[in-house]
């Protein structure tokens, strides 16, 4: 119940900074914006955000220090679906139960919804850095921190990720390729959120190469549980997915492996409170409602 | 003829350096890494990292130090390429006579190579900040030029300039909206280059301002030239232009006065080399061949 309250209460603040960051101020081009805010605030979950914040706070880091990256993750994160829905990419008309930016705003609003996301949130965080960075050592966190979100978020990270998918009709899709789409496609802003949050709240460089393998295992352990949930929804359909090459026993078996192993490297760490990040990797991997 | 052999050097030399951005190894969406190369080699001609490399140099900097950002500034105009290529925005089928990205890739990759190349513009600044910079005010120089590059990009700059254009023909279009999207779709870019060269190169604030006002010149100039230009080529367009308001001869004075004016700003710098600065404006005001 507490840990629900936390979830819920960390979900209004996010909400609230992300308001914040979209000036009022603005030009002919205020369309942007709104088609911006109309998905930025469409329910998304702020696991990515959650997850970035309390890492860091579990290597005794601050919200404050923290929270331009946290937003700057979610709009990442937003783009990501606003141009996924487009209809040269998976031509969705819907998303959450409302209409998909495309088809309230046009296609062209949508795409450039999109790159103007991306953008802003290297804004976000540049913002935040050069105005509030007061030593080297903070200048260091900041960069490597925004190094990581950015590298996983690129080619080689999440829009690689797309890439594969987008084009595993034409090529064959193995259990190596598929495996290969989750790391990046949607694992890789999990690991983003997680390592960046390490750097921040200071961790080594161990801890940071710890929490990545933290952050791989619970990627695929929500992947994989998204598979399964889709299987039970949609007996029919055609999309390769974890369950193209493992029975529904099997996924849960390697949900419940990948987890488990999640929560070990967590453990490992007696003298911090990893008590959130366990729930919440319980809570996202299906164990614990 | 010593300045075109220079322009020359500097776009093999910025050519050769793109190339070994885009890293060898990369998995199975190998494809975007094509995408992303098709357009990026199709004969831009280097103008914004030109800019940048050159204003850093005449603050007294390295192209050493500015590199990556100038590519940065090149990949960012080249994904704005590819996206206002798209059907859904001017929809069109050859760039410098060659068949634009989505002719050749298909649209969803050409939005995933704009998306890839956007984001690979601040993993190259990024990737080089937190591998080089030594002391607190190299880190703040990066990040500064890298924040310019970043606001002039986005929704309060190119992107915006872009959403404004497109909302042309909805919106009643007066010459006021009009030279307001120059600054951003045209303008923006060159001054980032500008500016962060200044920045990058060690100049003052006072510097920074002045060479800002020179960028916002400099661009108006290039883009009233090249209305001019499109009119010759071009009696029937409909387009809203500079042209719209003004006939040729004023436009020609305009573009006079913006580069006397950028020259100007320019001069006031008696104890350093501007000399190349002063004859690119002239050539990209087309006072000069």
């Amino acid at each position: 119940m507490l840990l629900k309250e936390t979830i819920e209460d960390m979900r209004v603040l996010i909400n609230r900074e992300l308001k914040n960051t979209l000036e009022d101020e603005i030009g002919y081009q205020e369309k942007i914006v709104e088609a911006i805010s109309y998905s930025l605030f469409a329910g998304g979950k702020r696991i990515r955000p959650i997850l970035l914040l309390k890492s860091c706070e579990a290597f005794g880091g601050s919200y404050n220090r923290s929270m331009p990256f946290a937003l700057a993750i979610e709009m990442i994160h937003t783009y990501s679906l606003i141009h996924d829905d487009l209809p040269s990419m998976d031509d969705d008309d819907f998303r959450r139960d409302k209409p998909t930016n495309h088809k309230v705003f046009g296609e062209a609003i949508a795409i450039l919804a999109g790159d103007g996301l991306l953008n802003l949130a290297f804004e976000t965080m540049l913002n935040h850095i050069t105005q509030n960075s007061q030593c080297i050592e903070e200048y260091r966190r900041n960069t490597r921190a925004m190094n990581e979100i950015a590298r996983y978020s690129g080619i080689y990270g999440m829009v690689g990720g797309q890439v594969v998918d987008l084009l595993s009709n034409d090529i064959s899709m193995d259990e190596d390729k598929l495996l290969f789409m989750y790391r990046c496609k949607t694992a890789a802003l999990i690991q983003a959120s997680i390592v960046a949050g390490v750097i921040l709240g200071g961790g080594s460089d161990e801890d940071i190469e710890h929490m990545r393998r933290f952050g791989l295992k619970l990627g695929l352990a929500y992947q994989i549980r998204d598979d399964i949930l889709d299987k039970e929804e949609d007996e029919g359909m055609k999309k390769v997915t974890y369950l193209t090459y493992n029975t529904i026993d099997e996924s849960a078996e390697k949900v419940e492996n990948l987890s488990d192993e999640a929560i070990g490297i967590l453990k490992l760490y007696k003298d911090k409170d990893m008590e959130f990040l366990i729930n919440l990797t319980e809570i996202l991997s299906g164990r614990k409602v």
